[in-house]
């Protein structure tokens, strides 16, 4: 019988790696991944093996590989779960994937964990692992697990993605539209609120009974603790966009990065961008409750990202087609690329300022 | 100009990936990678993007992935330089594709370090990555960077290997011998003297000239602080032997776990290992300087690891035509498989004792 009080210490590498390869292996049983992801031999030997014949059948497909890593410290807020940790850590890569219209085939997860970490944590780690690749429908498929100060998850996913559908970052023109996949700045105060001095409860009973108020803060809170991961809308996005990137570092700073590579790769453009503030969805939604926390909502929406909603350009043309044939399609159509040289927004009063790259920057 | 007490927060993140991206192009330029790893997009965008149909064009491969993370506190002597720290980072992933008879294909690299961080170590962190790399001839292919209380390297290797080739762990029958593919031992005798109260140069006044005392110091701390993965001995062990994996966590260790696995894989079998004492290379090399660091040298050949060379199992048959057609192949017949149903080893005057699997198991 396990204790409640039993740490993965009583337990010890080669133990709590068993543990996964169980719990992973059941999952795996409640679940058909062999139709994306043929895996000859999963964790537990020295490497996965995977059938590339099978998996890459249709010709001119790449294998997609990306990796992120999430420390305890910089990425978790305090309040988040054991699971909402494993569950982010599957999505921030996954959601690179998605960046790339590519569609997920498996991931790999090392972690780093405290050894007086309580085994119930551990496991509540792990389940939430395999919640998210249940989610986006992919085998666990290899890792590694270590000790360390504190929570460390670092993944590689990788996917496949036809090679005429690749989403670079810097596929725009001037003309193009900029749109997002959905409403940003939530996820930004649902930090802002984590981070304050103000508990939940506490904003709850400032905004009282205002439905819509309560409504935002939910979301807003959700949008934090339990990111999600732009899947559909990045493969679907392969046919009709000729970029995309995801809104992790925030908006402004996306996209100064996206023009930044456009310039780097071909230097004698003068391509800029317009984001127009009146498209900006979510603006007044959250200023209620910005308000309180004493936030700047136009910030938090061009400057703190964690959204994991899809950044991406298009052509007029394409984006009607898009809009035609899948109705059900969210998207914001947010601003333009120009030829004016700079990362420029329009104010809903007219003035036009040029927009500072302000994103989260580590290591700065 | 960069001044010599540079920080990497004076740069920040964005910076110092550009600078990695800068050093990986040129690395990349004074290689021809296209060979083994057809990479469209590298580091720069969401992810990479690998040709799979150039580089599987073989039938009958497969793409094998692993994962490694190493952590300062644990990983790393403190006598390690950064550019060490970034070799081992490289190596232990690929050390892991040696293991599956595997051709590495490119590795992906997530850091975490240290704010404080000065830029000239930072640079000797990403030269020892880039030269592994250039090494094992692979590209980095992608990876991510962050900020963290000490320095985290989490690698990513891919690599291809013929279906009926791989190396697992656990493909070994009774009658088959147990072989490495070098010493063992060298490395945890480093490790101690580096982990001990001794100085290298107080072990050198003790050894005063005996020369080849002087050479097993040295191979000690190079197989320590530089360690190299068996990637050719690897991709020729699919050939002929039917097992292998790398001794990482000391041989015992590794014998425990290949038996275990073997056993829950095929719950019915009485399959046990015999190793001989008196065929454990190095035993007499190292005693001498084990003696002066008051170590067993039994105990760091059997329970230490760091190694990196190939524990392999293989059929009488096999060795004699390997070693027939391959005349350079360096190895060490170390035992056999036998019905005995455990682990056991036979001492140099024939007594025989059940060897227990004390490896190093983190989080214990």
């Amino acid at each position: 019988m396990e204790d409640n009080n039993f740490q993965v210490s009583d337990l010890g590498e080669k133990k709590l790696i068993e543990r996964i390869i169980e719990k992973s292996k059941k999952n795996n049983q409640s679940h058909n991944f062999s139709n994306n992801f043929d895996v000859k031999e999963a964790i537990g030997d020295d490497a996965a093996l995977i059938n590339v014949d099978i998996n890459f059948k249709e010709k001119n497909s790449y294998l997609v590989s990306t990796s992120d890593l999430l420390i305890e410290k910089y990425h978790f807020p305090k309040q988040m779960s054991y699971f909402q940790m494993g569950w982010k850590g599957v999505t921030v890569n996954v959601s690179d994937l998605a960046a790339m219209a590519s569609k997920p085939l498996g991931i790999l997860i090392s972690l780093a964990i405290p050894s007086s970490l309580k085994l119930s944590n551990f496991d509540d780690l792990i389940d939430g692992i395999l919640d998210a690749c249940s989610f986006y429908n992919i085998p666990l498929i290899g890792g590694d697990t270590n000790q360390s100060e504190e929570i460390i998850i670092s993944g590689t996913a990788l996917g496949k993605a036809k090679k005429d559908e690749i989403l670079s970052k810097d596929g725009f023109e001037s003309g193009d539209l900029i749109c997002i996949t959905g409403k940003i700045g939530l996820a930004a105060l649902g930090l802002e609120i984590l981070k304050s001095e103000y508990s939940i409860s506490t904003v709850k009973s400032f905004i009282e009974d205002d439905k819509s108020s309560n409504e935002i803060l939910n979301l807003a809170i959700d949008a934090i603790l339990s990111p999600i991961a732009r899947i559909n809308e990045g493969i679907l996005l392969g046919n009709f966009a000729n970029s995309a990137t995801d809104i992790t570092d925030g908006l402004a700073s996306e996209l100064h990065e996206i023009l930044n590579l456009k310039k780097s790769n071909n230097q004698n453009n003068d391509l800029g961008m317009m984001i127009f503030e009146k498209n900006l969805p979510s603006f007044n939604e959250i200023a209620k409750i910005s308000k309180i926390i004493k936030k700047n909502p136009l910030d938090l929406i061009l400057h703190v990202g964690e959204d994991f909603e899809l950044l991406f350009t298009i052509s007029k043309d394409n984006l009607s087609k898009l809009s035609k044939s899948n109705e059900n399609f969210n998207y914001y159509l947010i601003g333009e690329i120009n030829n004016r040289n700079k990362v420029e927004i329009e104010y809903s009063n007219g003035a036009i300022e040029t927009l500072s790259s302000k994103g989260f920057n580590h290591l700065k």
